[in-house]
């Protein structure tokens, strides 16, 4: 069993003053130390990306007059790469824990995911890493989901459970009902659910045309064993990623092609 | 053998008006009709992102005084969306092929990279999807890579290579050499090479900081199995990628976790 302090690096796409952060961070200061490198603003579907071509401004944000964290003009993946590499680069970090997320992130929704990409990018950093997320899109209260995760997330440090392998993280989304509706915490596998999108046409004030994205999600998933499932049958899901996209199956069934240069 | 003249849908990353891309449609059409839904401006670095918040702007093209694709003020992933779903509604897409970027999409980069994006999104809208990068971040001429990637694509078409299982996407780089250094086409697996990063600190003429993200890539792939040294030998590397993210080794070793609610 883990007794030590874990140092903790929190961060999100909702922006460091989201509810979500905010409530995440009360809980893990219970038994972490906690410091904190998210983006200035929300960031939701910006999926993996880093700012290259400008330079990345940062400021000291403030809470009830004292120094909270890094408030980052960028991405989750900016906020979490200059937080440990430049801010707190004194620290050695246990974890990045990003959230919590104002909206679900299963199924297809991971690979649009900035809260996933904060995590992603703590792993490639060489830092266990965890994404949480609270699967409904209305208004929400974060104060049970972050006591949950902040339970769940403790009981893995303290079990030596966050040391996975190198590139491994984990994405957990917590159903949006109360405490004693939950039924447990299941590890999941990514689902097949998918957006049927379709753009809505409108004229600005001049007739020129512009077009909102609109969707609803195809369920395809109907056993537990998938986050999707998981989390509509109350259960909290924690599915382990990696970023190692290779097809295996298809590699295995189209490495001898034979194709030529003309 | 598959004679039907294929339609292709032609997006990037670089801009409409990039030589990767204008270079690749030009080989295209000798055999394919070619349409073309492209960003308006550069978004490289953008991963996969959607445009959720802000309604999307197009403009039509031209080239030569003649209608030549929809330009979106947006990223890659949004680009094919609204190719697909809206402009060219009425077309039977047989493929997308986004490219050529220019730089290398292999290894930890295929998780940033707009090219690659670009092509999920075509997958997700279950059309056979190829990205194409030619490996250099320097000046580059894209004539011969995009009549090699134009042949290459027109071979999968014949030979029925193109329909992999739904959800299956093709990662190609070509290495910038001459065709006759090119020693031929190989299938890898995504490379484990990634970048060591750093930031670099300056302050402006007001003396306040801003930070430029610097590194440089850490190669860990020697077998020209993986993407990254196939290119570095001057093989064209296919990898076949998938958008399901679960690590399934992880998967099997932790299933039975037991986790509390509190």
């Amino acid at each position: 069993m883990n007794t030590r302090k874990p140092n903790i690096l929190v961060s999100n796409d909702d922006g460091i003053e989201a509810p979500g952060l905010q409530r995440l961070v009360e809980e893990l200061k219970s038994f972490a130390n906690v410091y904190v490198s998210a983006p200035y603003t929300q960031q939701s579907a910006v999926g993996h990306s880093i700012t290259i071509f400008y330079p990345l401004r940062t400021y000291e944000h403030l809470k009830d007059g004292k120094f909270f964290g890094i408030a980052v003009e960028g991405t989750p993946a900016d906020a979490v790469k200059i937080g440990v590499l430049h801010f707190f680069k004194d620290v050695k970090f246990d974890m990045v824990v990003s959230g919590i997320n104002h909206g679900a992130n299963t199924a297809i929704n991971i690979i649009y995911s900035g809260t996933v990409s904060a995590a992603t990018e703590g792993t490639i950093l060489k830092i266990p890493s965890i994404a949480v997320s609270l699967t409904t899109f209305t208004k929400a209260d974060f104060i049970e989901p972050a006591k949950i995760a902040s339970a769940i997330i403790k009981q893995m440090w303290e079990d030596d459970k966050i040391n996975l392998h190198e590139g491994t993280l984990l994405n957990m989304n917590i159903p949006n009902v109360p405490l004693n509706e939950i039924k447990g915490v299941k590890v999941t596998k990514q689902g097949r659910s998918y957006w049927e999108d379709a753009f809505e046409v409108r004229k600005d004030p001049n007739g020129r045309d512009y077009y909102w994205l609109t969707g609803h999600m195809e369920y395809r998933d109907i056993s537990t064993e998938f986050d999707v499932a998981a989390v509509k049958e109350n259960y909290v899901s924690i599915t382990p990623l990696h970023f190692d996209l290779t097809d295996y199956l298809t590699y295995e069934e189209i490495k001898n092609w034979q194709l030529n240069l003309k």
